[in-house]
């Protein structure tokens, strides 16, 4: 049986009925002409269910018994029980957008099951306006987020006309891969942190292709102050309580040429406009709530350390960035986010793959005590959320003609951590996807309406027209 | 805050991701004439979620947080997500009874949100001939079998023309609560067992009316061998194992009369009748799989111990009954099966009500060990599985003048008890609801065929003609 890695193990050590360990992702996709969203949805399942060549990645589940010392090992079903795994579903009238949100939230909150493969795919039709959805659930201690966009790529054809789509888990795609945006021009969404932090571990070139932004810091100035070392406890707010089982998920999208017009415009990168968008919307609910802080919330921002395309698993350590939340004016909530990042980037660059993993690791290691009762209660955060940027596509994908229209990640909350927020882009949409805890963050939804006032105001600081 | 008893935090305590304890039902309803399964399953979905007064039982949830001994009070909700509580769903085509069962099996596996009131309702349409169900999960520790029917009996009318129809959790239903089926006569879906223990602990009178049955065995021989007392193990099957979260549900009605008329042929329960065809069903299951053992199968049959309808939560003893699985013939299999539960009825006849609860917590001890690794591995099994017969309403009853057609009750599978089957008895029909642990008991369903050979075997023992 092969032997499995902490790095893998903890996420199931660390997994409670408050706090699964599985992320998710939600796409659209809109029928090709002709076809109804029904016959577009029975087509893919249809498709799926007979694909029962499996690679080995989707036949992987923890070997039992598991040891009292936890899973220490992986082992394969040779049988798929394609009945359990995958799933059909259709929404009630009158089918909008809420109410696949809704079926999102509701199945997000579920444990998978771990006597098995640990992943479910759901087929989702019964939208008004004819898409289809299809929204996973992996384990995290199958892959990272950056892996499972990659498999969904793969799957998936730039070429409108191609008729020979599959399952995810098909063998066969392993081998058919695209070489993922290699020019540097077709990569406008991949963080420039992940490039330069692959820069720094010397495998930059690897990166889905990375090429670092341009450091150039033009319009405000970098002190030691807004550095969010790991040893500064964040400051305690409604995002950092123990929570229950229940989410809620909540996802929109904005178009790529406004944020990056923002970055061009202010020489800063795509993944800086994203987390002061953050910082903004974050800063605006908790008014609403009336908990801010007077000291700035830090987000935990993951940072991919993917070597190349064929890999899978995980692989990932994390910066903390500072989100100025307790700054009121947009302009300089932005230049303390920039500064920050930046300061976070040259500690990280100077150290080797496995020291940038464990100062990752040390940052997270809470993370693996929160499940004790009272951890969370006494112990003071090291950061109030995770923010996680994974580039996605950046080609328009296809599956069986059917478009792909959108890519939403749905990610994990923790103990401790009541929000996630992940951000995935795809072609030219740039797709935030919220999972909280339900019970502990009423009115999740609003955030949304707060991240678009954020990159208004950032449009502001731009100088660009609305 | 209200102290919780030991008999309801044990299932809070006995949970866990592969043993969620929560039991479950699934109604089906006709619409009335001139409507249409959508437009009933949103007349029902509106009118719950309308019904923001909520009885205390469906506030109720573990006060947190737990102490490290677990559970040791109930505190109550003021406010009810209903967004969360409340689901509507829709099945996909073409709609059979066999996609609704795989609803119920997938949703089954997921545990409840321990941090709210423990009940879920789905609310469920699509179905091809026009039916609408009602999917509900309640904790355990909330309520049993017997209640969680009587509630679903206290919301529906006897007048098809009653438009008062409202949710389950509405105060006003405890008011107008009806006596249910106090007549002799229309009793016809009380289990004797339950009677005969009634009567033993002096509360015959109270427990829904319950007449015992005649005491007489006319064509069979009682011997002490018969008798499975808790302390003789049952033999170790594919039924006795460690068990993964994922569920299978199968479920079958079979006309009363058919049942009814091999109890009255044969001057014995309806009780003896359902259990012998468990023990029919499970023989030839168990031969399919090559997993028949020499000695028989043992049952724990629970045992109401209600002592009137107005009662909440629950009051649960057992007797173990032997399945004679190893005896060919039908005939000899449903004497013994006869013997055995007479003489466990004895055994209990004797004891006060607290002993006889005492007994049943005796028996069901395991069950709090199970969740140990490797505790199921080394212990032999006392009982082999659980059949429960939970009465239900005797007469026809309307939600809005919508019939209740069917309402199959959905148990739990537990650590070394992969099967349970539960019974619920509706006006003119006997419906069996089958839960297994879905990866460690292939072909589940098959086990509803074997019912059916089960069924025409004691048919012909009683000398009816098919």
């Amino acid at each position: 049986m092969p032997y499995m890695p902490v790095t893998e193990s903890m996420f199931l050590l660390a997994e409670t009925r408050e706090q699964p360990m599985h992320v998710g992702g939600l796409q659209l996709f809109v029928p090709r002409a002709g076809q109804s969203g029904t016959e577009l949805a029975e087509e893919i399942f249809e498709t799926f269910q007979g694909c029962t060549d499996v690679r080995r990645l989707f036949r992987k589940r923890p070997a039992s018994p598991a040891s009292l010392f936890g899973y220490a090992a992986w082992s394969h079903d040779d049988e798929i029980d394609f009945d359990y795994h995958v799933r059909r579903a259709v929404l009630p009238r009158p089918g909008r957008i809420r109410e696949l949100l809704r079926y999102v939230s509701l199945n997000h909150s579920a444990l998978l099951d771990r006597t098995r493969p640990m992943w479910e795919l759901h087929i989702v039709d019964g939208l008004e306006d004819g898409r289809v959805a299809i929204y996973t659930k992996i384990h995290h201690s199958l892959v990272d987020g950056v892996s499972a966009l990659r498999l969904l790529e793969n799957s998936l054809s730039t070429d409108p006309d191609d008729r020979n789509g599959t399952a995810w888990w098909d063998p066969r795609l392993v081998r058919r891969s695209r070489k993922p945006s290699s020019s540097g021009s077709r990569i406008p969404t991949l963080s420039a942190v992940t490039g330069l932090v692959g820069q720094a571990v010397g495998v930059a070139g690897q990166i889905l292709g990375a090429t670092p932004a341009a450091a150039r810091v033009a319009w405000t100035a970098v002190t030691d102050d807004d550095f969010a070392s790991p040893f500064v406890p964040a400051p305690r707010t409604m995002l950092d309580v123990s929570i229950g089982s229940a989410r809620r998920f909540a996802a929109q999208q904005w178009p790529m040429e406004r944020l990056r017009a923002i970055a061009t415009t202010l020489d800063i990168t795509l993944n800086d406009v994203i987390v002061a968008m953050c910082g903004g919307a974050l800063r605006s609910y908790l008014i609403d709530r009336d908990d801010l802080p007077d000291t700035p919330l830090v987000a935990a921002i993951p940072v991919s350390m993917h070597t190349d395309d064929a890999s899978e698993g995980n692989l990932v350590t994390a910066i903390l960035a500072n989100l100025a939340t307790d700054q009121p004016d947009p302009e300089r909530r932005l230049a303390t986010v920039v500064a920050s990042t930046r300061k976070a980037k040259q500690v990280i660059r100077g150290l080797s793959p496995l020291q940038a993993l464990m100062f990752g690791a040390a940052a997270f290691a809470p993370l693996a005590l929160a499940p004790v009762p009272g951890f969370v209660r006494y112990t003071p955060p090291q950061f109030n959320l995770i923010i996680s940027n994974v580039p996605g596509p950046s080609e328009q994908l296809y599956w069986n003609g059917a478009r792909l229209d959108g890519a939403y990640p749905v990610s994990i909350a923790m103990e401790g951590l009541a929000l996630n927020i992940t951000i995935t882009t795809t072609a030219d949409q740039v797709n935030f996807g919220l999972i909280g805890a339900r019970k502990e963050l009423p009115s999740l939804q609003r955030l949304l309406t707060h991240l678009d006032t954020a990159l208004e105001e950032l449009e502001k600081v731009a100088g660009i027209v609305g």
